[in-house]
């Protein structure tokens, strides 16, 4: 076994003995970061069904359409322990997927992304069983990093960090946003991402929508322009980072104090991150300070989400979240001001609680630069 | 009300009357096609919950959180006669979208493709409902393209023949599958799409895994290559276009014989699309001058999916599809060939049905092209 495969297998088995805690007979597993997190297939969500069936005692099978067979075996799939079992196009897969439960099932975990399709189709050929989300059984797994998949985010850091880095290359009066992101993008991938997941860049009026995507305005001299920017890895984890540029000229009226202000609720933040401290404590920490400098209606999300296998997953930093904070459990923190009709700022890094504070995986600084 | 105005409050009330008929009191559709389709706007589908509520009697609801409602009054929607109701970060949808539907309801229709823990979570606000697929409402609608449609695929085609149309820039031997995947991607963006999809770039034995994406391998001369690619355009609508390449040298025996049958399967396939005639006939029509030929089990997939907001729709060119098309129907002809450890080939032109045969949408030759 290599030592993905080792890691996979220890994975699968700590998700059977966590659906044996929970009552659950076993786990229905389709494309995500759950399949990847539980397989390491990156399988694609198509409409063809691909499904782990994993029962709490016996043995796991990946149910996959025939023509997916090829990537399935040439991942660590087959390595971890995995019977793969394929059916053609025009087959209806779910009667496999009973009979790979190898018996009566009374409680059943699918994945909280599962499709209504899917869910639908899996309740007709499981009618006697309790179907229930997989997640409560699989959060408490992937939301505490190991130090490998630590690692891996600290690679998606420095791989997003680099493309800040450019940024003066690409965002300058005078082109659009599209034309911007289209250069961004490019810069994602040759950063040794395996794909860009989303490129935000928001410039003037548009930075007051925090997820505007692009546009055909074209940058002013002066604008503020919010870049939030992402991509997947090699690993299968994702990088998010944002920083707010000001395109050469003169700043809007009142942007440099709202900046002054963030800057300081980002870093406190960022500070209060230690374990034990609740996720709803660092997103006050935040909040407080733009509160308590007139801000604090502009600031109209949370202040972070974690990351992984997936770009948002547990544990949210919002208030109203009592979980506390362990070692190894990722996040952004990202608080933003927006005023409508005239700009927006955020900034985002990505940190990982340690045992006696956070490591920041984003190194950029965060004091405004002018481009 | 602009065109697209016009269009989209069309779609919205054909829907509602295809729920009148098939007896659903109301659809609750999550970000995806289905979203876009009915109301313009473009959502990511994310852990916060984003739902267009439309009653078959009564006023549409798009219930969106806080941060993405610039957004969606950016989008669409409110010109087309939706109004929106935004929640705060921590604050439960649910109820929203129970007040939305305006009173009780027996049957619900849910999007094919929303989440199983929003799925359970609809269940739970409203006990007493039948859930049921939105797809079997809303496919009739979405299977026929009006003009307007076919132009936007037309424009995704013509977009995606010119990435192909420049492959030779970027794919030889001596390059990685990923640095050649790299420079596609970007080029993809370049040519008017506002993503990069997918990237397929299977050189060698990868080629016979049809969904290989890239890897490291070093392309080598005389390696058939499968270059399959496509992204979403600014409109919604998605490219999607394959073509098989030999990368300088002389090509592996057996080749030169198997693309020649396939060019011949694939050119039948378009050849049989009319009014008329059904999904599986289509199917046959390439598979049978592949069987005859020796390589029937070597053509390991269905001929062709529908294309539109998303990638794969309906309909699906496959066997036991007794579907009869009709003008406005789009869908990929894609016939290929697998033989394991050696090498594979594809080609895949999107064709939409007309009123006596059909139209490529994907115009570069399918002769095989040495680079």
């Amino acid at each position: 076994m290599s030592g993905d495969e080792v890691e996979l297998s220890g994975r699968l088995a700590a998700a059977r003995r966590a659906c044996g805690a929970a009552g659950v007979d076993a786990l229905l597993v389709t494309p995500g970061a759950d399949l990847r997190y539980l397989t390491g297939y990156a399988a694609t969500a198509l409409e063809r069904l691909t499904c782990l069936v994993l029962p709490a005692a016996g043995d796991p099978t990946l149910i996959v359409p025939r023509l997916e067979r090829p990537a399935a075996e040439a991942s660590c799939a087959p390595g971890a322990g995995l019977r793969i079992v394929a059916y053609a196009d025009g087959a209806d897969p779910y009667p496999l997927v009973r009979q790979a439960l190898g018996g009566d099932v009374a409680t059943v975990g699918v994945s909280n992304r599962m499709w209504a399709e899917q869910v639908f189709a899996v309740r007709a050929v499981l009618p006697d069983a309790h179907l229930q989300l997989a997640g409560g059984v699989l959060a408490g797994l992937r939301i505490r990093k190991t130090a490998a998949e630590v690692a891996a985010l600290r690679q998606a850091g420095a791989a997003i960090d680099a493309v800040h880095a450019g940024m003066g290359r690409w965002l300058r009066p005078g082109r659009t946003e599209a034309q911007v992101a289209a250069d961004i993008a490019a810069a994602i991938r040759h950063a040794g991402h395996a794909s860009a997941d989303f490129v935000i860049v928001a410039s003037g009026p548009n930075g007051a929508s925090p997820h505007h995507g692009t546009s055909d305005r074209v940058i002013q001299p002066g604008d503020p322009v919010v870049v939030d920017i992402g991509g997947v890895m090699p690993s299968g984890y994702c990088s998010d980072s944002t920083r707010t540029y000001l395109s050469g000229g003169a700043a809007p009226g009142g942007f440099h104090d709202s900046y002054e202000v963030l800057m300081r609720a980002q870093q406190a933040a960022v500070a209060a991150v230690r374990p034990g401290v609740t996720a709803e404590a660092v997103d006050a920490a935040a909040r407080d300070i733009l509160t308590a400098a007139g801000y604090g209606e502009a600031f109209l999300h949370r202040t972070g989400h974690g990351i992984g296998l997936d770009v948002h997953e547990e544990p949210y930093i919002v208030a109203g979240n009592p979980l506390r904070l362990e070692p190894g459990m990722a996040f952004s923190v990202e608080p933003g001001v927006y005023f409508p009709g005239r700009h927006g700022a955020r900034i985002e890094d990505i940190v990982v609680c340690t045992e006696d504070g956070a490591e920041r995986l984003n190194r950029r600084p965060i004091e405004l630069a002018t481009l």
